[in-house]
């Protein structure tokens, strides 16, 4: 244990890299703009591969177009440790969402490697494939690819066939790309926090419990569009009074259901929307997500019972139709309790917390033990130019990967 | 009284003019399309000058383009007694909204004339100009023409000069068009109900208190929109949830304030308006019409108020900004009285019931008497091509016009 707590990444070189890679895809404003399948992803995409080599990892792509940098251990069969993330951007991204827990991941690597240390385990970072929209990189690991192209989640016009050979991969085969636990032990993905938890509570490092399912549906409320003047309050059927009932039990539900769930009424369009009009159909959605399975199934019930009981006092009918259904990932609790003893060693502060955003190791999470590290957004700020962590906690989350690594290691043996 | 009582208008040749005028813009789908200012209401105009002549009238234009119809009265000097409507229609109206006002009053005088009979008082019937979209036709009689054009609401494209030009009126001499009492001492117009209020009680006639004012304000809610994943509820500064309060207050101050006034949340826009965002924003109007203008002014400040308290729980900024403000219309005490005796006399079963809609008379209870007269709407609907009111029910609205017309004769000599 002494051995381990003095091992420590490079954190200049860290920062450099995570620099470096902002360099690509970069607009004007900022912003990064670095879509999966585009030339810039392909250049990141490069870039990546270069660094992993100079770490002494064997690179390979999957039929997912997954990048496996691969770093041998000194067992000639054990299963990999993986970690990895992503580095593809939303249309105006920042530098750190994805890019720094796959550089944090080669990074972990490169420190080994410079100690000329090996673990028992195969060291895997892996470079996750369209993260932003599809998410079809993890998905193929995961064996969870839909049959349908059309049932993935592409950017619009594009063709998941060309999209997967312009990064390697081949749609045709793409179940090959399945991996087992017989493969990967477990799998841990550093990432910023995406939001403002950490900053808020004043701590370094979140323990991730799980990735939170979701359930997401849309909602159509039909009253009857009526003249604003001449239509009594007790003769109306207004269907933006039913919404808003919704809006408010939505938020009720939320808070009233244990462990801190969250629930959205983030869309809603009213007809005829016009100011001398009483509303005759209102489209919502509600979006839930919660850690434990049972939670998202009870909120889903009490919508369901809520809907039913504001349609008869507001003399509405009311539907609801499902948009998605995502069960949740829950991380491994070995793996939570090892970040959080590296934690302890480091004398970092941390807390335990859901991640409510989607994650790589959502997925991978469905066929081996997945663990996440958190580190703080600034003002809980991503998807945006302005999303900023902290060198000094990219560099400690690094810390706390390495460490966590290195115990799995033993742990796993 | 007993002479009285057996006078009645013709109700076919009433009926048969509804449908000649009916023809004029009638869509292929059945709505009627007769805006102000179009050939259609010019070709509408001329057919009621017509009538308005075979009845023994004298017809004039004034510079708002109004018509006015002129049935001598036996004094010379007397003011007036008027009726009147409007026969311009909304893009898809009906049959009844104005022309019924219109054609009652000309067969009422038709009436008189078969009758050789004669008031006192001249008896005018106006049509009125552009009601549907501008007014001008009743604000300048009332005197209450914007002294800038922009600031009368035409439709788009429309010229104010040019417009009044094509009805035979004149914009520069607009203010010529003002009358007082001494020129018109009562005026009393029949109109459909445009709600369903008479229906649903199963009364013939409506007895107007007056014309409600209104008051409509843009409410702008400022909060921060935010991942709808990874913001605790406890973190949000959701403006829909704000929104949803302010519509649920706005129903409640109309249900909270004596006499039955209105209020209306009838245009609602959320910013970003994603299923996966915290809305950042929102805009809504409210509307709110009552007979009283303390009431009026009781249900504003109680609505700033509620502002206040919902901005300051939910932590958002909320601003309000008034887009209209319109000030209530009494009708005349005597006149409603007339018009209840009258329907006692003739055995028809009424009720007093404001005027939540707009009409020509709210502008002429600025300057002198006015009372208004309702008859049923079928289902409560309007502006729409299956606007129905019965023909007896028409006609039972043109003999409460006659007789109250003959009282008024009497009681304003």
């Amino acid at each position: 244990m002494a051995v381990v707590s003095r091992l420590s990444v490079n954190g200049d070189r860290l920062m450099g890299w995570i620099d470096r890679l902002a360099r690509i895809g970069r607009l004007p404003n900022g912003d990064i703009c670095r879509l999966a399948f585009t030339p810039e992803d392909v250049q990141a995409r490069y870039q990546v591969q270069q660094w992993m080599m100079e770490a002494g990892m064997t690179v390979a792509n999957d039929a997912a177009g997954n990048i496996i940098g691969t770093y041998p251990g000194s067992e000639a069969h054990a299963p990999a440790l993986a970690t990895g993330s992503h580095i593809d951007t939303v249309p105006s991204g920042g530098a750190y969402d994805g890019v720094l827990g796959v550089l944090a991941g080669i990074e972990v690597v490169k420190t080994l490697q410079e100690q000329k240390q090996r673990l028992q385990h195969p060291l895997q970072v892996i470079v996750f494939t369209d993260e932003e929209s599809s998410m079809v990189g993890a998905r193929a690991l995961a064996g969870m690819v839909p049959r349908s192209p059309t049932d993935l989640k592409l950017r619009d016009g594009l063709n998941i066939e060309t999209c997967l050979e312009s990064v390697g991969g081949d749609w045709h085969t793409i179940s090959t790309a399945q991996c087992t636990r017989d493969q990967i032990a477990a799998f841990v993905e550093l990432h910023v926090e995406q939001g403002a938890v950490l900053e808020q509570t004043a701590k370094t490092i979140g323990v991730v419990q799980g990735v939170v399912g979701m359930r997401r549906s849309i909602v159509t409320i039909r009253g009857q569009a009526n003249h604003a003047g001449t239509t009594p309050m007790d003769m109306r059927q207004d269907a933006l009074l039913a919404a808003a009932q919704i809006v408010l039990r939505v938020r009720d539900i939320a808070l009233d259901t244990p462990n801190a769930p969250v629930a959205t009424v983030g869309y809603l369009t009213v007809a005829p929307n016009a100011a001398n009009i009483v509303p005759g159909e209102v489209v919502l959605t509600v979006d839930m997500r919660d850690l434990s399975p049972i939670g998202l199934a009870s909120m889903q019930a009490r919508l369901e019972e809520a809907l039913q009981a504001i349609a008869a006092t507001t003399h509405t009918d009311i539907s609801i139709e499902p948009l998605l259904d995502v069960a949740p990932s829950p991380a491994a609790e070995r793996i939570q309790q090892t970040i959080a003893a590296v934690c302890e060693a480091l004398q970092l502060s941390h807390r335990t917390m859901p991640s409510r955003a989607g994650h790589d190791a959502m997925e991978m999470g469905r066929i081996t033990d997945m663990g996440m590290i958190f580190v703080p957004s600034q003002m809980g700020l991503s998807h945006s130019g302005h999303e900023y962590t902290p060198p000094e906690d990219c560099i400690r989350g690094a810390n706390v990967l390495l460490h966590t690594l290195l115990r799995l290691d033993a742990l796993y043996a």
